[in-house]
């Protein structure tokens, strides 16, 4: 069974930093193995969505799957649940939700609740499972101060406006249907009646007197936002044929995951932050390549880098990326494993957010055509063998190395 | 009067082959003429159909004269009918034909009827032009074991199955509908009575009589697959306002010349082998271009190698064609002709299938743009001033480059 390991460092690419002598992150770092896989494999530039788009986390990896995001992105709301265990079935509303802390006249003083660290889960009891018209409310606490919410029951919609005001100092939204059906506005009010029971109820709950107690602010309120309805999307082991996995410590990759039918299992220490355990990751990888075709695997820190414009935090830790590939790549090699290290887009330092910069892309296996690109980075890999392609396209040459794609035509 | 020629190296682009030092076959060959060429010219990479999608040779070269076989595509039966020269109506359904050997119980000794070589017409006589429930059944012999057939009347369908099983020692498949219409329906039960028709007329036939005298398998039943209905296409001559021609040996590539309103001829000598007579080919190339604007001719040997796994084969094949080149290459100087010289998909030896990788491209003409690649092959057309482009996107190109595309706006 031929298999293929995807190792996407988030938000890696980058753009010209002066103080690099205006090279990328990427460029200045010192990565031999990286280099190694540049120079014995081929290489490409990737415009992960298309020329020209800003790709998101969740729709760069639907497109790294082989699909596109434009027919069957389901929303923020979903990929959280989904990354977060809820078993969605089509039909269900789910939405990502912040505990907050508002005033007696519902006025929002802290959007983070005081950065609540814990105690989450036994505020979430409060309201897991209650029925409103008819209609079941699923209530699951995440990191530090999120939240999903799902709603399930007949004739409900997406097209709702969030309850969060995303600034504070002003009071919690009314929810109002965005149109005029019985859907939308069964479902406005539904959440209206939910924000006001869990503002009652955790008003009251033990841990909000604790808190005040230590001079924290109570998680007294939930703010909602990035509502989207769950909907049938075709299993990837039905559409391309292959048994996927991705191992990431942000939920919304999990999430896309689990949208296409992977297994996207929480590993243990893998945290989304720079302090996640790279190697804990790598033995999931490896443990997984045991019975799936495709393994993806995320490391998010660089993205955090460029979200705080900070590129010689991003420098280092591209470098640590690279020390622990090292392993990966022995793997890949004793055990005929095409393995492919890239980006899911690039968050420029100088920008502080995604942008569409394409990113570098290197890939080495059994056969791979060998271009004559000697290092990885983003100037590098513009003449690579690969050309210019898109997330789509990567996965389709992909599945053609690891023969399971499909002739079209004679 | 600008007109370009369009040289295709059948299945030419190759991955790494670990005895040419992981250099691919057109790498590793010496070829003067085609780095000639791409010194000169203009180069670039090529997915053919689009990134990460394998394509067919048909597909490909739909691709190439600027038909979306997404919306073209009618299957293998019409174009290896167009191929052998039927000319196919709107609503003919069409079938690839094995002359196969079954025994008393209909149960399939050889799928190729003891690879019969000689024969064929007196037994395609037999069936051809004969009616059933008012339908006209055309019946030609193509080359060794191989026969196209065309059902020609009202209602009928290609959603019927092979009676092919694609295995030996099991009886022949009877065709059924492969969905509820009265037209599927009607064509199944026509194949299904042609067979016994053809299998009782052949086994009394005076060949079979010989070929079992001389001990050799007698092919005394037909087995079908591939069905495809004919469609109306729109001639190139109308959508493009151009003339165009292909010179293939494979039946299929001249089947999309036809399938598009394209001159078509079988040309002595070209065998779609690797005894296929080059200079013939090129000889014909010339002829056409006195009354056509593009030109495709399509050498089929490379792809040969590539299906059997030789990769010094199809590196020795690639000098030959290059040494044939120079007569091509002078012409075109000469004469102000473009010279397109390209690949219609990779087959790697390694794969001894096509597959997605990209295939290299360079381009030679009167006013095309010089770029600073200086030899022909995959690692070096990643740098060419053509970038990446699809099938479609050179088809483009080249219509601009001798006049015949129009401007999109103002």
């Amino acid at each position: 069974m031929k298999r293929a390991i995807i190792f996407i460092m988030d938000g890696a690419g980058d753009r010209a930093i002066k103080e690099f002598g205006f090279l990328t992150p990427i460029e200045a770092a010192s990565t031999p193995t990286l280099d190694r896989i540049a120079k014995n494999g081929i290489n490409g530039l990737m415009y992960t969505v298309g020329p020209g788009i800003i790709p998101g986390s969740d729709t760069s990896h639907m497109n790294l799957f082989g699909y596109d995001p434009k027919e069957y992105y389901p929303g923020r709301g979903p990929l959280e649940a989904l990354g977060e265990g809820i078993d969605l079935k089509p039909g269900d509303v789910a939405f990502r939700v912040n505990f907050a802390t508002v005033d007696d006249n519902m006025r929002i003083i802290d959007r983070r609740a005081g950065r609540i660290k814990s105690g989450t889960e036994e505020l979430a009891k409060l309201i897991d499972g209650i029925e409103i018209d008819g209609v079941e409310v699923i209530f699951k606490p995440s990191v530090q101060h999120r939240a999903v919410l799902v709603l399930r029951g007949e004739d409900l919609s997406d097209r709702v406006s969030d309850s969060d005001p995303h600034i504070e100092g002003v009071p919690v939204k009314k929810v109002i249907p965005l149109e005029e059906t019985p859907e939308a506005k069964k479902t406005a009010k539904i959440l209206n009646e939910l924000i006001m029971i869990a503002h009652e109820r955790f008003s009251k709950a033990e841990i909000n007197k604790k808190r005040k107690e230590k001079g924290l602010l109570p998680a007294n309120i939930i703010l909602t936002r990035g509502a989207g309805m769950m909907r049938y999307v075709e299993p990837i082991e039905k559409r391309y044929r292959i048994r996927g996995a991705i191992v990431s410590g942000v939920a919304i990759v999990r999430g896309v995951g689990r949208l296409l039918g992977m297994e996207a299992p929480k590993v243990k220490g893998a945290t989304g932050d720079p302090n996640t355990n790279i190697d804990a990751k790598i033995d999931a990888v490896i443990e997984l390549l045991k019975d799936h075709d495709v393994v993806l695997v995320n490391i998010k820190a660089p993205d955090v880098f460029g979200h705080d414009g900070n590129p010689i935090g991003k420098k280092k830790f591209i470098e640590k990326i690279d020390k622990h590939m090292r392993r990966l790549l022995d793997y890949a090699i004793e055990n005929n494993v095409y393995l492919i290290v890239t980006s899911d887009h690039s968050t420029p330092c100088s920008k502080r957010d995604h942008s569409s910069d394409p990113v570098p892309l290197a890939a080495i296996g059994p056969d791979v055509r060998v271009d004559s690109v000697e290092k990885f980075g983003e100037r590098f890999a513009a003449f690579g063998g690969l050309g210019t392609i898109t997330g789509m396209g990567l996965f389709g040459t992909i599945l053609d190395w690891i023969d399971k794609a499909e002739k079209f035509g004679a």
